[in-house]
């Protein structure tokens, strides 16, 4: 594979006359689609992005996640977060690095939360106390990326004096995270009052004709409310990683 | 198969001496679960409920539909309600018998409404105006069975203030059918507002990922209100009959 | 946000003049749809609907328990339901609250249950005894509410002798509630015999294609017997608010 | 492919000395689950359980049953069924062949319809007045297969009445066809008054929820009732089939 | 409830003049469709149906299962056959009763197994060695019911010769039951060799896209091959019954 | 109902002294949650959103639309979009009204679109040729929206040098949609390559297991490329819309 | 975009010293991903595969396809096939261009079909005469890409002397396609008896509990036999693809 | 049942005179179908295939695996495949057996891999990390089959370059295993790139609506790149046997 100082010294050799032209292109021919140095590893992407590197805990070791925290440290990365981190995990983890753990959200974080830089809010709405620990994901995560978060939890649309009471919070928003269970309402309603894109996020939370969240995620992709999309169940990381780029666009 | 006077007989041979009681008691031991004259037959039922008879349409040829119903009228029912009639059907059956036909809900009416005669008002919302095919089957329905019937149509929740307007109405209501499809939220949110049993009817409005239905379908039975419960997609038959019932208690 | 408090301030400022008509009629619309302290808690409605405050217990903690019963029973509420306690959080917290636990229906009871002040009699009917925790879930519940309850358990349909033993207490009840797993044909035979609304409850029991009770939810969905709707899978507590409701009219 | 005629002249080649053992063990070997002959040609089995041969008539062109239909005339067959039959398909035939054509259930018959010479009696039932078009599949299928068949239709759950009215017709039957939509209760109940086997028929009669008889399919696999076995929705043939079957037994 | 001797009073009262005819009559119509003393128990039924008494031992705590069991003893019930049960029940039972009890099926037996008195040979087919719990079930519930059984298991069709290496058996029995999970072939490729009955019962063996059964189940339903039809998922013990039933007219 | 003007002589009546404050604090609490005229209609919140109002023209009649169309010229609106609109309605529309009918997106245009106004490209993207409908009605929407629009059609991920021609497009957008049926896989390529949200849109191209649409819909809420969140089936003016808000913030 | 000629120039310049090194670098890296003339179009992609172009006729009008075969034949192409196309439009194209139209597979075709040049045989299988269609297409689609075919219809499990009547066929082949829909069991007695890879393709043949061939399909899925792969509902086109790489290796 | 020694002692008796030609041919023909000998055993097919045989180890016990290997060791076969056995197992197994085993497929081996023998190289590419353990199944499995493996492992379609790097393994492997879970897009791409049969295996890796595998199965199935085939999730064994099939055509 040729990589960007392999491409360099091609080059240079065209130009002292050791490769002609022709052999050149024959040999940038040859690695058609291929990594010549060029293409951003994706941690620049992610940095493009606003966005930190990230830890997906779940299925790794804990050896592998303090090999990868280690590493990212040793690049300079902070914060490093650790996503769906069990709490088994966390405490082996926090024997060699200084981790904060989550237990609600399962996320551990080490270094400190970067000050807010995203252009305005990122407010988070749940419908349950239930539909926290996905909430919780979303906010952290935010934050990690550099985003002021307000937390608006329990405010299911069966109870519409709680959610209307912070009808503010949702209007003057940048972005709104909207996550809950079994019916998934608060989507469309909240979809209703906010004036700014609602990402949905499904949640696991109920039982029986809930199918693990299947209504809840066919609701909010039904949403009659304008500006709403949906990202997969329980996927309150995904929903910051959208929000934070609408913040910082 | 004995009916009641072949029971009577039975019972009257038993008094004359002329059949024993062991042979009366052989006999009706013979017809277990067997229809003896006793059992009601299903119009007896329908009407013990505060329901008239009623025609479903879908399937039926003109004639069947003119025959019933001239029976039905010849027995003095009325009015005599004919559900999800094509409007081809109904011009056939207006030559013949004074039918009043409601295209929208697809329901024909043949004799006088009654006058209400259930103890309060039974509030029909629907989310959206396509829900309003579905809404009028319940609406025209009830009042067909002696209900006062409010119409409160196309206060969907991305919109809330439209649904607020009409606290009151969703308040003092006997029961509320709630009739919407897409997401389906307008059941949990006008179940929060009500004081009494809320109907929740799925409509096979929408598209894509509304599946006909389902969406809305499993939405309102996961609904976090009080108080909802579901009948089948598109049955506002079906939702009007159970507020009837609860309006006639 | 404005409450009470601050609203009858702006009321005085206009009675005093020092806020004009206009200025003060801009406050009010400034916020539209907010909690001005005029939205009654959630605990209220309960109470309009002749239902007292119910704990979730699934998911909360023991220590959680305690401390909601406890601000309860503080504020007088008799009796405390907490439905879906697991028996482990129930031994702890009989230690500190004067609990009284129901292993089958897993409903813990602080205080004595009300004296009856319905209009009538809840029915609660059962397919088979692996149906009772739910049954009992919904009986306790409505008891709690005070209702008079009957139970009417293993009178499944494929014996239906035995479910027609019990005809009169179907026919004679305010509301029934009909719990069944498998194929869920129970709704249908008591919603024929039944004249007052039946809410049917489908279970998770059964096996292979009862999918966890999608086949008796969409069977009692699709029921061809008037007066039948229907509440999520295994929702007896659901299904009692609404027989309460209807048993309180 | 070595038929019977070749088997026989290999054998008698073995038997004059021509062929050794093991040239003719070898050219058996070669033919490992090849068509010797031996096979019996499908109309031979269906013949042996009982049933003439069919012919399946969705798809078809007019000409390919005309044909068909020729050939087994031809060969003696009678009488000759066709199922699922257009209308006009039937029109055309009937030009040149003398069928019987059944619109209510698209069968088409040619020839007369056997004496019944099966044991006892198939007894046929459904739900509502929409199953009969797949009870008439069924009940003429069985009634050209040499079969007895009492007709009891539109005897649905939701009015017990009617079905009981008709127990000493299930009891007595030698297998059952129960035929049944929307919630497919049918089975159950007459599975639990019959002391043969019933075979369910769910179809695809409803709306909604029913999901082309799939609410129906489940229920009737969940039946709580012993003795019932399910086929595909709306295929009275196959369950005529079956019933045949245990009735020439 | 009026039972038998209630209603002998009644009639003899009659007899006497001591009641009228007409008030004879309105207390029989006030028991309409109850259990008079005429219906028949459960178990007469299943006995009727050449079927002993049955205890589903799943969900059943080994006390419950040990009363009922003594029971149906005294009441000179042989065998008793408890299916779905835990080995750890079954040492206790064993402590107390004299169970034989079969890991693989899951199966307890309390008394000797009858003298097979059905007409014919039960076939018990499967797929794979994985289905034999399944298939035991059947097999030794129809044993139970005094059926003669033949047992041909992991004939899978992907090895059509094993298969076919017991071709009469197949051809010969007066039912067949067909085991199999993953494409559930084997039912198509039973049924076109079989000349009875075929109770095809689909298992959750399998993984991936088997969905815990559901592929083979719909395999089986949509079987090309005649007389096929389908039970529930693992469903052994329902189809030895309709197996039984058949061998047993 | 108090209106603004109610609530403007209620404060009056305070301010006269006519009316005490408590008695005004009381009216207003007996108004929890209504429309006091405060509300802003729907059309406010949605210009507030950068978005004029449009016409959902699926299932109105011409009629309909010629009106609701006709009212909002007169309110000044300018364009008046009107998306699912049929050719047959567009011809009669066109006779009083200066409609443009786009037959492809089957979305209507009355007026001049407007100068783009956003910040910066929204890049639509599409899988294949057979996409276009949908993804015109999300570009249409978006440039009717105020927003430079750039189309990248036919790019599908099975060609991959076809898409990797355009990634400039795709990394420089402010938003992108991304438009796919049959696998869906377009969103997860695209997402890798943007730094910008992408708004995924399922379509119903496709055939087979692609389940109208669900294929596609279930891919792209699995998608592991950050940034991407998904619409409603064939959802384009969904899309848009979204797009457009992130493209005004 | 940097095509071949400008890539040559740029590494002139460097040759010739106009451009540095460093710049060119620059240059290069400014491009990535993008098509510099080194990627194939797809149409070479299809040549190397063994497979001329195909123009997927659905969803395109008669002119598109004119327009798009006149291409093909323009540059060589023979012979051109175009699939899934509406006899109306064979009707028209017919008129200008020298199409072979064949009805039954909707596969017209331009040009001589090739010699065949493939390895071996490539056998096309069938469960049923109704899956003709689609084992059609892919037949047809195998012999325009140089395959020699052989053809097995209505060879369904239910009969299985017919299929192992033409066990040498399947035994013999290069790959084999096996056709089926209904419970699509076909594919696993296939490929029990194939020596070489099978490609499954379910079909929509079938009614009821097929669900559109997601039966087939499933039951494909889980196939016990090795060697079994399977493409989407009806795609013979696909399949034959397959086939034909496996042929042309 | 008549094995091979029967046969021949049968045609010896022809031969001898000792039996008439027809006595033998009724012989043969009473043995229909039947295993004469003839048929070759599953593992002579396997071996055919250029597979040896493989042990599927879930569900068996330790003490089954051991002996079905040391039969098959005593029976020459080398190595000695066990797919998905349990590290418990594999303990057990060691303790007698020469046993690798391989913690991350689980698999085990017994023997010396073959030299590779096929004709050119399989490729193994995977979506994630998550992915390894079913491509190790499948690479492992191949090897054992006798073919070379190239890995490609973590190359998701969200990070293209990755997946670019590798283009000419993929463009020059025989045969490309493709292994996904989530929104399964890899197997389109590599389909896209490759010249060769693609086998897309989806994995149940993912969360939420990835619906333990269905999500990544639907989108390969939809695939628009030509040349893909599926098997069932996670089913790595299987699409390696298919892969040496075509590896050693």
């Amino acid at each position: 594979m040729m990589d960007q100082n392999g491409a360099r010294e091609l080059l240079q050799a065209v130009a002292d006359g050791r490769t002609s032209v022709e052999q050149a292109l024959l040999k940038f021919r040859q690695a058609p689609f291929e990594d010549m140095g060029f293409a951003k590893p994706d941690y620049h992407r992610a940095l493009r992005q606003g966005m930190g590197e990230v830890i997906y805990g779940a299925g790794k070791t804990t050896e592998q996640i303090r090999q990868i925290a280690g590493a990212m440290l040793a690049r300079g990365q902070r914060p490093v977060l650790i996503t769906r981190m069990d709490a088994a995990a966390a405490v082996e983890v926090e024997k060699t690095l200084p981790l904060r753990y989550d237990a609600l959200s399962r996320i551990g974080v080490i270094g400190d939360m970067p000050e807010p830089d995203g252009a305005g809010v990122i407010t988070v709405v749940t419908g349950g106390t239930s539909d926290m620990p996905v909430a919780e994901e979303a906010a952290l995560t935010a934050e990690a990326f550099g985003n002021r978060v307000e937390r608006i939890y329990d405010v299911g649309v069966a109870g519409l004096h709680r959610l209307l009471g912070h009808t503010d919070a949702i209007m003057t928003a940048r972005a709104v995270i909207a996550v809950a269970g079994m019916e998934g309402a608060l989507a469309s309603v909240v979809g209703g009052l906010a004036g700014c894109p609602v990402i949905a996020v499904p949640t696991s939370v109920g039982y029986g004709a809930s199918f693990g969240g299947l209504s809840a995620l066919l609701a909010m992709l039904n949403s009659c409310a304008v500006g709403v999309s949906v990202v997969n169940i329980d996927n309150g990381f995904g929903a910051a990683c959208i929000a934070s780029m609408i913040n910082h666009i």
